[in-house]
């Protein structure tokens, strides 16, 4: 046995056939951050799994989930663009808000082969906030979009007791069509339209790829903020959008876009029983 | 970055959404043992490429593995019992050897998704002997058996271009038919069916399991080897077994049956282009 193999059995990471076998199906693959983070994770708990790529296409993605249930050690994948909205209908069972937000990021096999899917971005949104130290129950939220990122964070801050929730975004129609799913699960929480003004709000969250690139315009009324607002990103890059870049100079508090990922990492392991 | 995740990172083992995937067939397969050996090589090789196990049915096999076809990162895998004759019709092409033989026990996945079946049994027994310093260009074999090990045996001493081969079997029948699929590809070595007694013969091969549990019979009349014959086993487990010890006592050379693996892996790691 050469010394690096000595070294990557005492680092965990000799796989045998004992492993058991996550996956990341994406398409393209080749750019995804989770693999060596999920690894790491699967490490410090010391669980025998380790995580790979899986590189399919959208037209190819339902037979490889099918043949992946007769995977008797395979666990479960991360699911990822462009692949979360189709696998709503490959998964025997999913999450209420999986259901509503109308998208699954990830998947765990049962010992039956059958796979039950959850969409964690919001949760992961949630945890973030918490780790720093922001609690969302009975906040007032401006939350401006209403697509699969933004209805992922509505459904987590709605779940974590916010106190009233107003949303914003170019349709009208897409913003009445999340608040309509929001009350099929949080009938009592208030929900309303409204504009792009953040005035009278506690925490206020970007929602939208708005800020990702350059010349991108603001996703709110800036001008409105005032200093003691939490303002809130999805967007992990760059780290200080133009949003966060005016939210700090109003003296608001600034929330970054990556702990929502860095936070759902866990979540994720936990889901996948890691 | 955790002080192991540097050390993993610095050992190659990193898997990351670049790493291609590699597979090992089995059922079951928690026993298998060629994972961190395959993946040792990839590293030693500079691959950013990972094996792990697929543990799937016999009746899950086929879907199986029409999946994997369709898995853009995935370049191959080792196929072992019980899937090695399943696998012959399961590939777009496979070598004369694995035809003959009636089994697959490696696959590569092409750029276009098609899968190149072998078998390289034989030519891990063959690429051990040369190891060993025995060439057996010239020589005279006999090999006892005609199932799958001794079928991939005798088609590899052919090729290795040995001067001709005694046949000895239980079923005469199979000892019959393994003759003629020889005759198919190497029409002018000289195959005759024997009996168990090895005089005459330059190095004779155990190609039964013969050995491997106690109280089994010995393959061959061990009475009649004589001094300076070459006694190899495709048992493996116990190193040395009954037929080798009393090849030892008798003046031959001992060939033992973990060479066949051994080499075979770094022919696995070639074929699957690592």
């Amino acid at each position: 046995m050469s010394a690096s193999t000595v070294e990557a059995a005492a680092n965990g990471f000799q796989i045998t056939g004992k492993t058991r076998v996550l996956g990341i199906l994406a398409d393209p693959v080749a750019h995804v951050k989770a693999p060596p983070r999920i690894n790491q994770i699967a490490l410090d708990r010391g669980r025998d799994a380790v995580i790979v790529p899986f590189h399919v296409a959208p037209d190819d993605l339902p037979a490889l989930v099918s043949a992946l249930r007769l995977m008797k050690n395979f666990d479960g994948a991360i699911v990822t663009v462009p692949h979360k909205g189709a696998m709503v209908n490959l998964c025997e069972r999913i999450s209420d808000e999986a259901r509503v937000v109308g998208a699954v990021n990830i998947i765990r096999r049962e010992d039956d082969g059958s796979l039950v899917g959850d969409v964690l971005d919001g949760r992961g949104f949630v945890a973030g906030l918490a780790a720093a130290g922001i609690e969302p129950a009975g906040k007032r939220v401006h939350l401006t979009g209403a697509g699969g990122a933004a209805s992922a964070v509505a459904f987590s801050l709605a779940r974590a007791g916010i106190a009233a929730l107003t949303l914003a975004n170019r349709s009208r129609d897409k913003a009445a069509a999340l608040r309509g799913r929001l009350a099929e699960i949080y009938p009592a929480l208030s929900v309303v339209l409204g504009s792009y003004d953040p005035s009278g709000h506690d925490l206020v969250v970007n929602g939208t790829s708005l800020g990702m690139r350059d010349g991108d315009p603001l996703p709110l009324d800036a001008a409105r903020l005032t200093p003691g607002m939490i303002v809130a990103e999805v967007v992990m890059e760059p780290a200080l959008t133009p949003l966060l870049a005016l939210a700090g100079r109003c003296g608001c508090t600034l929330h970054f876009g990556k702990p929502m990922l860095d936070h759902q990492l866990e979540l994720m392991a936990d889901f996948l029983k890691l």
